[in-house]
């Protein structure tokens, strides 16, 4: 059976300008995961009465609801209150809220303040929905054929309440049948067409769906199945897509390009040093916002005048000269002088025009080049990026990332 | 005569996971300024009875409906036929719209696909909303007492149409007064509850209200004021509001902290050169977001091993032995070196433990010490910075960077 689930997000900050609402498409992976999908997502402010004309509404309309947000201590969180009158059931101390939120404070070594209890009142006969990472616990009401899922609108507390609570509940609902699984392949390099092409020439095993998600420069590959052979129909596929989509794939589900980088270079004890130029920076904060990096990146440079690619990277004056700063053979020095430099195993470079002025007939606006040296191969190749500045830099960040990640996969 | 608004946002993509519907705070954004508020938001998917049901329900609830997304050429955009449905009206070709169409393609010089007529079908009666960016034209309808305005999803052209079309609209419709003014100053370094305590204590001028944002590490100061007079009273508000927050104001509006910065040195004809431990790069990389860096910025060096910093930096191997890499004496040699190794007239460095790892009882996680050096001025510091490890960088970065700015402001 297939439900119909609604969304309500409650908030000011969210209808004033100040926050854009990712609740809901949080809750949406998080439901797509199971095979479960959102029809609707209502967005109020703390405002009492707009919270109970929206439960009204939704709970005569959808199967399912879920509500995020108003569940904190203070004035403006009225969200129990407005489901109480909403569904005219009377405010009551739950004393198991209650407990919850004393335990919260006490494990913490914290004194809780008097206003907290305010958090333990619950509409009468409402279930509590423990949350064990804040103060705010969540409760359901069933009402009539809705089922309501109160939640708090901090994400972090919501997801895991969701995944915990909320799925099974929906999954028994439902049927039982065994939940959707999902299984995300990361690619980067093909475009979504180029990505959905190769599978229509070679079609997944049966009982594998595929769906697409885009994330600039990345391309989410999803891979769901049902039933109870789920788990090996999506290794069968997995397996599948990597062959279709060889060597694209750099991540799968919630791995990231940085972080896969920072794990092989640590496994295989290789440590790197980066020398960029119109990136200004940007592989450098990547990999160094992975805790432990210091285990394999020595340094970086951010060379953007010329004096500093021949101080730091000893790039010859005659290449700059004569072949400019934007150049294979500038690229090519810039990383053999950057693993010399700092002794390191690896030496990555990256140096081009970003935009939006810097461009030439020989060398628009996209023009990057990147060079990898190792003991064992040295590497140099120019691209030609299309997009503003923060793509191309962005585009030039990630392609040099995937290409340690290759070296790496070859070198492990 | 205040407006009971509404936003409706459609698209498949904004219910499925795959995006955040970032429209409805950009419309309350535009609304606000004008001193309009948004009562409710309602996402929906590319489901024409979904789209008739909330139109219906929302036009019969609500003074203003803004409708974004479903305006485009293909099988999904269902916005125009869902209205015409909803109201009873006929969906007919809207000789203006299909003129304004066939006008945006010839100044393109680019050939029109048959299936964009499609987006001059329109319902009966419509006004259309002409889209000088894109082919979607936007289109009116007056149903019973409810303004009901349709514009693409296209960010950039819903926000010129809001801008354009509909708040001078709103305006006449809520009697002509004088719209609301918004001026912004974005504060770094005062917690909320400080800057409303030192506004608690020196009230604004009459006619002047005051608002609060927060977006990580800053704090938004929003006056607004109304009438006729409302230019000279922000003005008044903002000399008044820079005084009780001084130095801590480093922007007005959309400015930006590393785009003053930016303006700041290539005004004052400075070049600058970076030494970054634990933000590893990520100052850098914010001053080169943005275009004609390499203006003002020789060089940086993310100096993660003590190699690169005696190196590059010239730090002597005894403040690293005594008093480690983590210290004022290091953040002071960094800055030093750096300035001397580029030759540039400011040298600034950072260096912290970001975490989670790498914390002593001494130089617990968020220990950072920043230096500045210029022929003048030799400054050091150090910060416990609370936090994660990315908030820990980002605020260090930020504190770097307005470092830089109070320094240029002296020496203007």
């Amino acid at each position: 059976m297939s439900l119909n689930i609604a969304v309500l997000t409650t908030g000011d900050e969210l209808i004033n300008g100040e926050m854009s609402d990712t609740n809901t498409a949080r809750i949406a992976q998080l439901l797509s995961a199971w095979g479960y999908a959102i029809k609707e997502s209502r967005t109020i402010g703390d405002d009492e009465s707009e919270i109970e004309a929206a439960l009204r509404d939704l709970s005569s309309r959808r199967d399912v609801v879920i509500s995020t947000g108003g569940l904190g201590p203070t004035d403006d969180d009225l969200t129990a209150r407005a489901a109480a009158r909403t569904f005219g059931r009377r405010l009551a101390l739950n004393e198991e809220a209650l407990a919850q939120i004393r335990r919260f404070f006490a494990e913490k070594n914290k004194e809780m303040h008097p206003r907290n209890e305010k958090q333990a009142l619950l509409p009468q006969k409402a279930l509590i929905l423990p949350n064990r990472l804040g103060t705010a616990p969540g409760f359901y009401l069933r009402q009539g054929t809705c089922d309501l899922f109160f939640l708090p609108g901090v994400p972090g507390e919501m997801a895991v309440m969701l995944e915990e609570l909320v799925l099974p509940h929906l999954y028994e609902r439902s049927g039982g049948s065994a939940p959707q699984q999902e299984r995300i392949l990361q690619v980067f390099g093909l475009s979504e067409p180029k990505v959905e092409e190769r599978f229509s020439h070679a079609p997944l095993p049966q009982g594998v769906h595929l769906a697409f998600g885009v994330e600039f420069p990345f391309v989410r590959v999803k891979l769901r199945a049902r039933g109870e052979s789920a788990d090996e129909l999506l290794n069968r596929a997995e397996m599948h897509a990597r062959k279709l989509l060889q060597p694209f794939v750099f991540a799968v589900g919630k791995e990231t390009l940085p972080g896969n980088v920072a794990r092989m270079l640590t496994d295989t004890d290789r440590t790197l040093a980066l020398a960029e130029s119109c990136t200004g920076g940007m592989v450098a904060q990547m990999l160094t916002d992975i805790p432990g990096a210091s285990r394999f990146l020595d340094r970086g440079a951010v060379t953007y005048s010329n004096a500093a690619k021949q101080d730091w990277l000893q790039v010859p004056e005659d290449i700059l000269n004569r072949e400019g700063a934007v150049s294979k053979a500038c690229a090519q020095a810039m990383a053999r002088g950057i693993r010399q430099a700092a002794g390191t195993d690896l030496g990555l470079a990256i140096t081009g025009i970003a935009g939006p002025d810097g461009g030439t007939p020989d060398k628009p606006v996209g023009t990057v080049f990147l060079a990898l040296s190792a003991k064992d191969e040295q590497r140099v190749q120019g691209y030609r990026f299309s997009g503003n500045r923060e793509q191309v830099r962005r585009i030039s960040a990630c392609m040099a990332l995937e290409w340690l990640r290759r070296y790496l996969g070859n070198h492990y």
